[in-house]
């Protein structure tokens, strides 16, 4: 059963978490001076317009109307009752999950890049640069530039380049230039890190061009809350007043933080967030004041981080490979509002293959780790015999993963 | 904008054209007696359910509600207007798609394979044998198969097998068995003919097994037809009384019918079947009784053919390197309801890239055909100034045929 909103209900204004959270916010720091940094220090990236979001406190932004027009081109996205799962389950749970792999890139990042794209070119901005893990985010920016006419170049983790040479088509097919990353160590995996050290590094030196980030930062968690937004309304339309527990798939954090931090102020609903075991940022990193980058470049971000030089294993959720997370998602952890897990790759093919056989869709791997959360917690229902309402964010298609599904089903995948 | 029906106006019932004919269909003939075929010779390879949709003259067929609770995971799909292709055009025309490509497997496929695994199991079959092109019929077989927990056999076309290895993990994913085909010659490309052969081959000597096949027979394109009426009522809505010209790429036929046939009865509706260069059936072939496969083990159907032992050229449009066609689609070819053109591969990839750039969505190989038609009515609705009213089938995603995409941006497609 899916519950569809019609075209102009996609939500008008976005949901800002920041005048919600327990405690204050800590300020980005600049690398070099380590004072709070100032608009003037991220102009160089960022246009203004996307700095003011950064450090808005407004509760509601407007989205505007020329983003709305483009979203319309997939959004609202379907909100879907898993009852086939459920049946295979055998659980009094009521699974539900929030499909953002209908967006053209196959997952919830073009959310953002289209807004972003919008506010460069308003700017005068002609390309963006960016990185890419899995190529989940660079596949977003280069169709949202192709649809904006404007250039695009992204830089892409090594391990996930080689991966998945089809991601790499597919940035090309929207017209966008595609380069492994680090580009100075042909023999490095790469990590999101390296790559986002190359992109600013490019950016910071070239005349009408930006930078832009595909999570971690404020204004783009802030972009993806039409997540979370449509999917309230539509469990409403399918009856349930709210969900007991939101689970979502936890990297730099904003498909997790899309969904859930407009359900932050509903203070009876649990929020989940998934990571991989291999890079377990949430649940055994320490919070601290870390750079975004490899090489130092970024601002200091107050954050759970591994440490900015862990090179993560190379799994094929490489989404999900990323150090540190998002200030907002980490401010929430720290106070409690936001509980963290993490899962070995075996055990989240196992619910991905699971999930495939019974609802008919093949999830990314970042999102399987949401299934197999989403799975634990109706068979924890089973056992308890209670009816709990579960929502987790089905955030891409793993469509241009299926070597990892080759992998499992024949042995060849690292279960850690 | 999309227009996007709720999940209760699933067609109840499906279209069936036979009475809408102007000339009475040509049985199919046994092939070893080349008398008209019954039942009982068809007995051994189909459920006698679908026996009798091959055979009737009902207007309606009732859906089965199992089978509507299935459609229902992706279905109604959604009408999109292509604004940004039309604004690219600078076109006056309108220009509809109707999007299949949302289905878990891709394509408008599911929609047969799901009646098909329901009426057969429904006989008490465990098993279902197939054959497969491009990868999308197998996908789309073994998704259904798996949701009613059956098995799964598919012979893919060598060719797609060694061009398209993540079709072959998909299929294995959903649990089905997959071998190349030919299986007795390895060096043969193969064509959907000699796929055919080797699944009419085990269904017909195994127990509890059936064979399936994803297009060309009456009960396929049946199936098919909750596109063309899902269609018909989406356009209303959209505020359009018909559509000047429906268009839809076409190799067997279960795509271009489904879409079509709903609007045959409407004489003032175009109907453009498009097909490539290289596999110009019903632009080039012959209208007569041939087999249906290349060992002359099928009936022989009444059908445009290049004769079965035409070996296709290995284009990246699989799913339309087929030496014949639907009779049923034959039949109104050669009554003139139905127009025919075709398009050599290159043309095709350069409408395909410019709908990815504009729309933001990479459509199939086969699809694009009938984008690349598409494009060209609306041109020509500009040189003539007039507001056409275009629609056309988007039967699949291209997500699974990026190699294709990146032959064609590094100059290394086959133009032809």
């Amino acid at each position: 059963m899916r519950w569809i909103l019609p075209s102009d209900r996609i939500p008008p204004a976005w949901f800002n978490v920041a005048p919600h959270l327990d405690e204050a916010l800590a300020p980005p720091l600049h690398p070099g001076t380590r004072q709070p940094v100032g608009p003037d220090d991220l102009a160089p990236l960022f246009p203004m317009a996307l700095i003011g979001q950064e450090v808005s406190t407004e509760p509601w932004i407007d989205v505007p109307g020329e983003v709305l027009d483009i979203l319309r081109l997939w959004r609202p996205t379907p909100l879907v009752r898993a009852r086939r799962l459920e049946q295979a389950l055998d659980t009094p749970a009521r699974i539900y999950f929030k499909d953002e792999s209908v967006s053209p890139a196959g997952s919830h990042k073009p959310n953002t890049a289209v807004a972003q794209a919008y506010y460069n070119k308003a700017e005068g901005v002609t390309k963006l640069i960016t990185e890419t893990g899995a190529g989940q985010w660079g596949s977003a920016l280069a169709f949202a530039t192709s649809l904006f006419g404007m250039e695009c170049k992204v830089y892409m983790v090594r391990a996930s380049y080689q991966q998945k040479p089809y991601r790499r088509v597919m940035m090309e097919t929207w017209g966008a230039k595609v380069e492994q990353s680090p580009v100075d160590d042909p023999d490095h995996p790469g990590s999101l890190g390296t790559a986002i050290s190359d992109a600013v590094r490019e950016a910071a030196t070239s005349p009408d061009s930006h930078y832009s980030l595909g999570s971690v930062l404020n204004h783009v968690l802030l972009h993806q809350t039409v997540i979370g937004l449509e999917a309230k309304e539509q469990l409403q339309l399918a009856g349930e007043e709210k969900p007991d527990i939101v689970i979502g798939c936890c990297g730099g954090g904003s498909n997790f933080g899309g969904l859930a931090f407009p359900f932050v102020p509903d203070r009876d609903v649990e929020l989940l967030a998934v990571e991989p075991s291999s890079c377990p940022t949430l649940t055994q990193g320490s919070f601290e004041y870390d750079f975004g980058d490899t090489a130092g470049l970024t601002p200091l971000l107050a954050m759970y981080t591994l440490g900015h030089d862990f090179v993560p294993p190379s799994i094929h959720a490489g989404g999900l490979r990323y150090h540190g997370d998002a200030p907002l998602i980490s401010n929430l952890v720290k106070s409690g509002r936001i509980k963290a897990t993490a899962y070995p790759q075996g055990k989240v093919f196992e619910s991905a293959v699971q999930f495939a056989r019974t609802q008919g869709m093949i999830p990314a791997p970042e999102t399987s780790h949401a299934v197999r959360a989403a799975i634990d917690e109706a068979l924890k229902a089973k056992e308890e015999g209670t009816e709990r309402v579960i929502l987790f964010g089905y955030s891409g298609h793993g469509l241009l993963d299926l070597q990892a599904y080759d992998d499992f089903l024949n042995d060849r995948l690292d279960a850690g």
